[in-house]
């Protein structure tokens, strides 16, 4: 078998170097992808700097892939050489417990992620089990759905598992890699949709993406005005908010799902929960049905990631603008 | 019109004296009910002591009410003189906001308390629209009913609307009035039941009542052992607990439901939420429906109130002893 070329971080916080690896046998389960598009993720910063503590090094990040079959494991069957498929956060999971058989491997225990006790998709190809490699419909793009791997996976779970329907209306904290695609989807499930950010440069881009209205999240004014106003909030940030708040914003039954970790706990008085039944959640990416589900809702219905191109050579400039929270809205990288 | 004869607290936190009122002409949609029973709930306690800052005085406590219609407004209908019905804690509602079109009036924004800008059951009669009026199913007995249409439903909403169904694992903390009940409940929906409490006495009463497990609550070393235990957690106390430690004994998709509210804001890191996509939520009381049906799964399954009788003119004994948690497990008035 012959090695793999990628870029790995050797420590945490490092610079990405060129790096070759061999992935010896392919399991039977595997299947082995080149790597045409892989989208650059805040969680591929967290992971080369061990935010979590789960990093190995080397580590090649790269969990929003986009490829083709290049080898398929000896177990492997409903796939086939040079089908193009799409890999997210996770590469693998037990196939045995609950919820991988309710089709909720997201939720496994053991559930592997791509970047971790392997190496991902910053690289010329990468191998997962075959169960989380995707098949993208025809009509997308690949560029431009790579990102949909991880940033919209994550944001479509929420919209879709609380019912979101077109007469419900939406708040979307953060408008970046994820809160971007938010909007989006929001927008095609027929939602009233609200852009909250910092930044008063969003506004105009948030309006075309979709927004009906754009509101500076740390005017408080502003967002107390909007008592009893959301079915449904998505913070994708990983900032600290007055969470109580924009729980205050929710309706009766509505909740505040956290997809992006703030830093300081999430700080709640119980009364405006108990008050009119309102929710906080946390939701994790989502399911290989949920992705194949949502990649064929995105073929559908035109949602798209607004990306900045680089070469994957250019891991590393890409990761820095992304630390500076300088991309519009996603970086991706090319072959 | 007679007076009705009650028991009022005339400023915060004052004994109860007796007090008796002009109800006025019979407003066209509400009935006047003769009180036989009354449960005492915290939630009059705080009333009396304007903890929440909505009491008015002079203020009749109670809204766990039994009695016999007396008197029908000129506009109601399916309700007879003469019929056993149950009052909760709420007494009207706008009857037109989408919430009371879909028959969740518990969630409409003027909804209007029994003991709020009303007088409630610590008395002879009181007057609620009919629509609040609910009939008991001839098997439920009167006295231990009556509990049933505040704590009784307070629990057993959250146990419904979260589909607690055969497989499920449900914690419930804090065993008193709400607690009670809600292992019953939870019981006859087929769950696992874990009791927590921090009063080691109510280990062997909690079992009888139906649980299958106690754990004290305040134990960090016994509640971190029970990580992914459990699809819903019911907490009914107002004390202050290491909520994030028992976020981490949901299940994954597993929810935190506060039906009372901790003095203190929750404090919550995000993490533990967004890994395994789990909830906090609040619950208030539920709808004339959801106690119809409560009701009758009552009726069908045996669950009832321990009590502690009282006759009504010693209210302020009940109450004393409510204030320093002595009541196993509700104390209910008497006519």
């Amino acid at each position: 078998m012959a090695l793999i070329q990628g870029y790995a971080a050797h420590a945490a916080g490092a610079e990405l170097l060129p790096f070759k690896y061999d992935p010896g046998e392919l399991n039977p389960y595997d299947v082995e992808v080149r790597v045409t598009h892989c989208g650059v993720c805040r969680s591929d910063a967290s992971l080369i700097d061990n935010d979590w503590g789960t990093s190995q090094y080397p580590l090649v990040p790269g969990h929003e892939i986009v490829g083709t079959v290049s080898a398929l494991g000896s177990a492997v069957h409903g796939l086939s050489i040079g089908e193009r498929v799409g890999i997210g956060w996770q590469a693998n999971s037990c196939g045995r417990c609950e919820w991988c058989r309710q089709g909720k491997e997201n939720l496994c225990a053991t559930a592997q992620p791509t970047c971790v006790h392997r190496h991902g998709g910053f690289a010329e190809a990468l191998r997962v089990n075959a169960r989380f490699a995707i098949r993208l419909p025809d009509a997308l793009n690949s560029e431009t759905s790579a990102p949909l791997m991880c940033a919209g996976i994550t944001v479509y779970t929420p919209i879709r598992q609380m019912g979101i329907n077109p007469s419900s209306r939406v708040g979307i904290i953060g408008i970046g890699g994820l809160g971007h695609l938010a909007i989006q989807f929001a927008r095609v499930f027929g939602a009233e949709v609200t852009a909250f950010s910092t930044s008063a440069a969003k506004e105009q881009e948030a309006l075309e993406l979709g927004a009906h209205h754009f509101v500076n999240s740390r005017e408080s004014k502003s967002v107390n005005g909007l008592a009893g106003s959301f079915d449904l909030i998505i913070s994708t940030i990983n900032a600290d908010l007055d969470w109580a708040a924009f729980v205050n914003t929710l309706r009766p039954h509505g909740t505040l799902c956290f997809v992006g970790a703030p830093a300081k706990p999430i700080s709640l008085p119980a009364f405006p929960l108990i008050s009119v039944a309102r929710s906080v959640c946390g939701s994790n990416t989502g399911s290989p049905a949920g992705i194949a589900e949502m990649l064929d809702v995105a073929a559908r219905h035109g949602v798209k990631a607004h990306i900045e191109k680089f070469k994957m050579s250019d891991a590393n400039q890409a990761v820095n603008r992304l630390r500076k929270s300088q991309i519009r809205y996603r970086a991706v990288l090319s072959a």
